[in-house]
């Protein structure tokens, strides 16, 4: 059966495959922050013709449904079919990159002052031709030419010298060393080439973060970022945060399922760089991943059980190099796969690269660092010392448990201001279309917003006298922000959502004031606050201050550093001396397990208000508010 | 369909599966030198009833057509069918280890003295629990632990990794590491288990021959030779030598097909061994590999098309430690390979461990070593220096290319003597039977004898006015050494054999003398002679020196050892410091190609006599025989 697309392509359907998982397999990526299980209403194509079958229509309501919008995965075929993707439906493949410092990240990583020195290397030689006088192995040759320049310790695998005899051959003993450095004496051969043979290689830079994945296709051979490409992750399918999945992993016995499912994910993205770019997958001879401990951990198969179980312990923190075939990665199967060193079991290699990305371990002033993704980390410290702790905020500001939740994508509200006298909100949307969602710099505008108004109180519920945009909703009283065609898209926020939002922010404040009381400082001591993730320079410092999210510091002490967790898998996988500076920083990382120290709790409750029930922590907002 | 062997066991036989296939893949071995494929003739069965489906009878004669006797590699079935085995078909799995230095290999490794310290090692840990306080990974437990005992440098596989966590928490972090040493400060480790769940550990000592494989079963706690198993080389089927499986691996596109006709040998009689003593296939954690350079090649799927083309290169004299998995042998797949390394593409790594077996490298009286078995190699030195060849010799002492030739197994003619007054041959049978054919020792007491008696001369030419039993056969004048019942199965030693016989004498006494003359010695200087191969304590050296195959010196300076490839790899399976003295002997091994030594041809032709041209070189035969 042939599914088409309107004015586009056409793929094979089989009986019992979704629409979602057809269009997948064929590189068109619907929006599915569930990862296609039926739950997030987001996948709808419209039925132009032919046999669809709806297995259910999830969130639809009945206007999309008379108009023959169906949800892509709750959706198959028994005949030949035809479709129509709105636009709100498309995934972007293909963040963007959130800031200035690393719009250009081969000119950020020259700002390191370190050796171009990628993970994987090549050397060419041009071997002494064998005689019946000089008959060593080609093994030998090889190995005597590579000592010649000072590499004496190489290790040879069975599948690098497999080949060996007609390559050495094929390029009249003349050849390009493909090769890893494992530590300070010794070496990793890769892959062996006829010189001129294989004329470019590349390196993935991959950051696997439990909503999302970013993958970064290298030149080796200059650093230059040729691609970008970015999907959901699609275990989300399996649950939205790293908790369902340990538990789908064991208790589910769905571990291989969840690797499976992440490796698809990314080999997705490998596809469709070395088909756009038209290069050799053998070619792909490196590759960094950071992620947080879980996703690290079920990506290389990992049983994850024991994350989850007081002491919370990780079977790994500092991986050694492993390779491509082990991986399950669609690259050379012998490529060198490093892996960013996690701290524990809740601070993972995307902390410690985020850190290294920072550069906040080169100053002697103190740093705050604060990655706000599907969860919250901090990490404050300089060049002698940093310490760090996971914060319980959850998924929120990705878009998770908020009703009109999205990611700062096409057609997300980043922006919100109200009119202090009508009460009516104006928006900004990425894109400037008809918005789709509201990402989480919109949310934090619009809780501001609101409380400013008075629409809401500190402990946001709202006051329906205030405003008829206030109503009751499915899930209780939610504000209306954008009024739309169909009644079905009106984008609220709800009374849950808003309750998310607060726990949500409370758990990260909470976690920088006990972080900065273990250390014995105060907020006037830092001299820099370092925000990692999804917000990028879409964020509003003074209505997050005014929030209780972040610190009461001035402006120009904040500075938005996007996804760190790519750029430290970047800077890793392109010079070896920032590889040895990303495992010192892990080094000397002390993890802080919070739900032992004793006043979490009381942190916690306290910074459940807007700001805090502290005003006192947030002066600039007592002034701005008169209190 | 079955199978039956009459007073046996049955088994499914399939259709277009011969009798040979079915019998081995159940662990029934028989008799056949060419590896079944139809030409040696040795394979025989008698079907007692049911539907056999003969392809040919090959070299069967009519009576024994008429008896009911196939062979098994030609014969299929397409009904059930009842066969019995006569007991010249069966292959004795097991050889004799062949002279008493070798019987108590165990103690036989303590005369070296030299620590016990297996290629694969345990070490039992007790590791300290995790706690909140002390929340490091698993892995980094471990390796803190193994580094409290000094070991620093450990290289954990993914796939050890892979079960780390439930491993520990089964011991309670008490946990037995496999691991084996990469180098002077580098480890790599095997597996873990739970302390306790795995009770025993076991190594193999594999010798690949050209003609037979072999393979002991070793208890790696105290060096046990638990089982010794052999087989024919299926190989065989493909060629009798090492070039025309050259041939068949490059241009006949057979590489594959050979390697895993070798490993299908060496996993057969492990499968037995697993079986026979109830182990577990996990618990065989390391294997040490001897052959020659070509048989290595075609083990690990190498192509060994240089080895054949000027100027004689193999891809690899030094073989990093590689895995079971990777061998593709049904072993523990993370198991430390070592293989023995050779020395140039035809001195291997069979010769090697023969020359740390005969412990001539310790001395620093010069000796001779002499390997003679499907080809034969020959190497001459002492503690400091050692100079080797490879002679042109052919297989026929282990049987190949000689009409009734056999290896010394049972039923194999060991010794004959003729009376000098009658001309009438005695002979001795190994097993005391009814003789099945005639192995190397026989021969060489043949050509000998028939020499003495003036029934050849000294060209090998037979005389058939001496006696009646030199007769006509079908490849000329033969002579009948043993009158069977069925005249199909009378020994005869025929022109073809005489001619094959001296060749391959006056290539091994031309590869000696001309290696003598190369390291500017003579005779005499030789205190010991090892002679290592198929031939064992049943060598006669007098009549040996005779036939002018070995050097005319004392008998008390000649040492038979049998297999010394099976015992350097059993040597180097027990202990690191023989591995390291394995490699010291590679090193100061210097190869010479006989081929482009200005006089060889000379001196092959000189020896092309019994016992040469030059009676000189033989002062005891010209005394003896009164020249």
């Amino acid at each position: 059966m042939k599914l088409s697309i309107t004015g586009g392509k056409s793929f094979d359907i089989k009986e019992g495959v979704t629409i979602y998982e057809t269009l997948k397999a064929n590189g068109v990526f619907l929006v599915s922050p569930c990862g296609g299980k039926g739950t997030c209403g987001k996948c709808q194509v419209k039925v132009a013709s032919g046999g669809a079958v709806v297995k259910s229509y999830g969130k639809l309501g009945q206007k999309e449904r008379d108009d023959g919008i169906v949800l892509a995965c709750l959706t198959t075929a028994n005949a030949d079919l035809q479709i129509e993707i709105p636009e709100h439906s498309k995934l972007v493949l293909g963040g963007k990159i959130a800031v200035s410092i690393f719009k250009d990240t081969a000119a950020y990583l020259k700002s390191y002052d370190t050796g171009f020195d990628p993970l994987a290397k090549r050397v060419s030689l041009t071997l002494p031709p064998p005689s019946i006088q000089d008959n060593i192995g080609d093994l030998e040759r090889l190995s005597r030419s590579l000592g010649d320049i000072g590499i004496t310790t190489m290790r040879y695998s069975h599948e690098f010298v497999s080949t060996l005899m007609e390559t050495l051959r094929e390029g009249g003993f003349n050849a390009d060393i493909a090769y890893s450095k494992t530590n300070d004496t010794s070496f990793d051969a890769i892959s062996v080439y006829p010189t001129g043979k294989s004329l470019r290689r590349f390196g993935l830079a991959i950051d696997i973060g439990t909503t999302t994945v970013v993958v970064y296709l290298v030149d080796l051979a200059d650093g230059t970022v040729i691609d970008i490409g970015s999907t959901y992750n699609s275990q989300t399918k399996y649950g939205d945060d790293v908790i369902t999945r340990i538990i789908h992993a064991t208790e589910g016995g769905g571990l291989a399922d969840l690797r499976d499912t992440v490796v698809g994910d990314i080999n997705t993205i490998v596809d469709f760089f070395i088909t756009k770019h038209n290069i050799k997958r053998h070619d792909i001879e490196a590759a960094v991943i950071s992620g947080n401990t879980t996703m690290a951990h079920i990506f290389w198969g990992l049983n994850p059980a024991s994350i989850r179980e007081e002491p919370y312990i990780p079977t790994i923190n500092y991986y050694p190099l492993w390779d491509g075939s082990q991986a399950k990665l669609a690259i050379n199967p012998q490529a060198a796969l490093y892996t960013t060193p996690s701290i524990a079991s809740y601070v993972g290699g995307d902390i410690v690269s985020g850190i290294l990305a920072s550069k906040m371990h080169r100053s002697s002033g103190i740093s705050l660092f604060m990655d706000i993704g599907t969860n919250a980390e901090v990490a404050i410290g300089n060049d002698e010392w940093i310490m760090t702790a996971a914060c319980s905020a959850g998924p929120c500001f990705e878009g998770g448990g908020i009703k009109f939740g999205m990611r700062a994508t096409q057609g997300a509200i980043e922006s919100i201001s109200i009119d202090p006298n009508t009460l009516t909100p104006s928006i900004s949307v990425i894109g400037g279309e008809v918005p789709a969602g509201i990402c989480g710099s919109g949310m934090i505008d619009a809780v501001v917003e609101l409380y400013k108004a008075g629409i809401i109180n500190q402990k946001g519920v709202f006051n329906p006298a205030k405003t008829p945009l206030v109503r009751e909703g499915e899930d209780g009283l939610e504000f209306l922000i954008y009024k739309a065609d169909n009644p079905q898209r009106d984008i609220v926020l709800t009374t849950v959502d808003m309750e998310n939002l607060i726990r949500a922010k409370a758990a990260i404040f909470a976690g920088v004031s006990l972080l900065l009381r273990e250390a014995g400082l105060t907020l006037d001591v830092l001299e820099k606050v370092y925000v990692a993730g999804g917000f990028g320079n879409s964020l509003n410092v003074e209505k997050a201050i005014m929030f209780g999210m972040i610190p009461d510091l001035p402006a120009e002490k904040y500075v938005f550093l996007g996804n760190t967790s790519i750029i430290g898998a970047y800077l890793t996988l392109m010079s070896d001396s920032l590889r040895t500076e990303l495992e010192s920083i892990a080094s000397k990382m002390t993890y802080i397990e919070l739900s032992v120290v004793g006043d979490y709790m009381d942190e916690y409750m306290s910074a459940m208000f807007i700001p805090h029930t502290d005003f006192t922590k947030f002066p600039s907002v007592a002034a701005v508010l008169g209190m």
